[in-house]
């Protein structure tokens, strides 16, 4: 029986996708090869990645604004290193909303001088703080859209002149936005754009050469953008699965349908941990809370066996809270159809009344 | 149809690990989900990556020696960088024997202070250079065991107290040798460990510990260790299939048996190229010649679009030489089946009776 699968990260991908990535593994377009024994200088590679980088850009509405986009290795971690290796001279300014932004902060901290402009550290970051400090003077602000971990997310970004880099890995092509505020985004592709093992970074090409810093080639985005992400062998099948998931994307309306299916969603389970009983967000203010990833407790944890085994029956996979934290997480990324969130809302619904 | 792939990597793979691939992407052993939605902290991933760490130390003879297994992300070039940063107190040496040697020295060389050991530059790096130069207080000295650009491989590595550095992505489980002479092995996954998209590095963890440099955490080897190549979420699916091609190899036999398959094609492939009027080898001392990647030029260039039909016609795929080099390179990784081998040699003969 297919799962549902409300898993953080690496999470649930479109049906389509998975089918076509299986049958390029077998034989990629009629070829006689698998797309896992393809060269990546080889024309059909070309091809997926060129087409990969266009609809990165034209799904966020980016086209013809000054930006680049690199498949990266690497996961978003290294993109903690690669951003201020990159782009930190003098200051920068960093938003401490959770684990990853700290441990953005943690690695930037190793490289140059940094500052926090706010922190939720005071609530274990169920919140997103208020922006305490001046921007003037910082060579970037680092934000982070979306906190898995904690299930809070910015709806609002701030108005400035700072160059914005933002951690869009858990929400990027969920939901409209001005894509054009930021200066640099990134994304590992885990979540929203395709399988792990590659990091989507879309930056204003004006961003950099700034720096006096000797940076390492592997690591210098100026190096990557000359050579169109294959400074070095780029990692081909994540690659092509985020251009299986962008044209998926594409197919059923864009962002645009995203926001719809994600709202509609979020709503959904929303509803049901505020009205129910048993249940409770740990995000007190709705209006910081994340359309990705919902997270709450059961109020009685003597209910948790029951609440496990109703979730087994039902194949909802992946609730439990990130290690860190506890409690209940589910992850409603673009791929997560709105019958997984009613089969979540129907269990919950269903241990109300046994109780 | 199937072709016979050459290609130098990304590259051919088993038939079993494309079969087994495709069908997990579909359904992980039967858990209702795709490996490509599996979380890596979950039990399954987690006995994936233990399997193919313990593996990749039992097939090398290597287990119980010392030595850490890391799956990373970034491919081989990513440890042109982490090398010099974990292990560059005072200086390195590097044997300049190839494109990639240099690229190595290239980012270590922004690092720290490395010297020359010995170099091959003079002949295009068409021969192993020897060791000019003294080996004594150096905190490592770096090889790359075979140069697949040129064509070229270390049959002998130095005697020395010195650490062993040694890139062997185009080489490794290819030939028997005594591989704990060797203080960190890595190797780029997309030739003989799996696909595009990880690095396999083994590591004596006492050669740890001993720099004084701030290392960022993502890349310092000792973090990644402590946290199981799961400092970040991992590659899994590269994970994956390395660990279903390093079964395949540990069921044809191990690496006795690859270097029995291996001579025997490389054998055949020479022996044509020698002796063949129209063909000429690139690599004239026959004791430097790789048994991995084989190049070779055609005499008189004028055959060249003949040679290319052959190729077509037979389903020959990816014998261009590396775009820095030209000519012709035939890379006969383990799972290259003798018959494709055959395949190439008798178009070569085909072409010296066409004429």
């Amino acid at each position: 029986m297919k799962k549902h699968n409300f898993g953080a990260g690496p999470c649930i991908l479109p049906e389509e996708v998975f089918q076509k990535a299986a049958e390029a593994i077998i034989d990629y377009n009629n070829s006689g090869l698998s797309i896992l024994e393809v060269s990546h200088r080889s024309e059909a590679f070309v091809e997926i990645i060129e087409e990969a980088r266009d609809l990165a850009l034209e799904l966020l509405n980016l086209k013809d604004k000054g930006y680049q986009v690199l498949f990266l290795h690497g996961g978003a971690s290294f993109q903690f290193v690669m951003i201020p290796y990159n782009l930190l001279e003098t200051k920068a300014g960093y938003l401490h909303t959770g684990r990853w932004a700290g441990k953005a902060m943690k690695e930037a901290k190793k490289i140059g001088n940094i500052i926090e402009v706010g922190a939720s550290t005071n609530k274990n970051f169920n919140y997103i703080p208020l922006i305490e400090t001046s921007l003037e003077n910082l060579d970037y602000l680092h934000l982070t859209s979306n906190n898995t971990v904690v299930g809070t997310q910015m709806k609002t970004f701030p108005i400035t002149k700072t160059p914005l880099v933002v951690d869009m890995s858990s929400d990027i092509y969920s939901r409209i936005l001005d894509y054009s505020q930021f200066d640099l985004i990134y994304a590992g592709a885990q979540k929203n754009v395709g399988t792990a093992g590659t990091t989507l970074v879309i930056v204003k090409e004006e961003l950099l050469g700034k720096v006096s810093r000797s940076i390492p080639l592997i690591m210098d985005y100026q190096v990557l953008i000359n050579n169109k992400s294959m400074y070095n062998t780029p990692p081909v099948f994540s690659i092509y699965t985020s251009l299986l998931n962008l044209k998926w994307l594409k197919k059923q309306g864009g962002i645009p349908a995203m926001q719809r299916m994600n709202s509609e969603k979020a709503k959904l389970l929303y509803n049901e941990i505020d009205s129910n009983p048993l249940f409770e967000s740990t995000v007190p203010l709705k209006e910081h809370r994340s359309m990705m990833n919902a997270t709450f407790i059961l109020k009685d944890s003597a209910l948790a066996s029951k609440f496990a085994k109703l979730s087994l029956d039902s194949g909802i996979h992946g609730i439990t809270g990130h290690r860190s934290v506890g409690g209940y997480r589910a992850s409603m990324y673009n791929a997560l159809p709105l019958s997984s969130v009613k089969a979540l809302v129907d269990i919950m619904k269903e241990l109300e009344r046994i109780g």
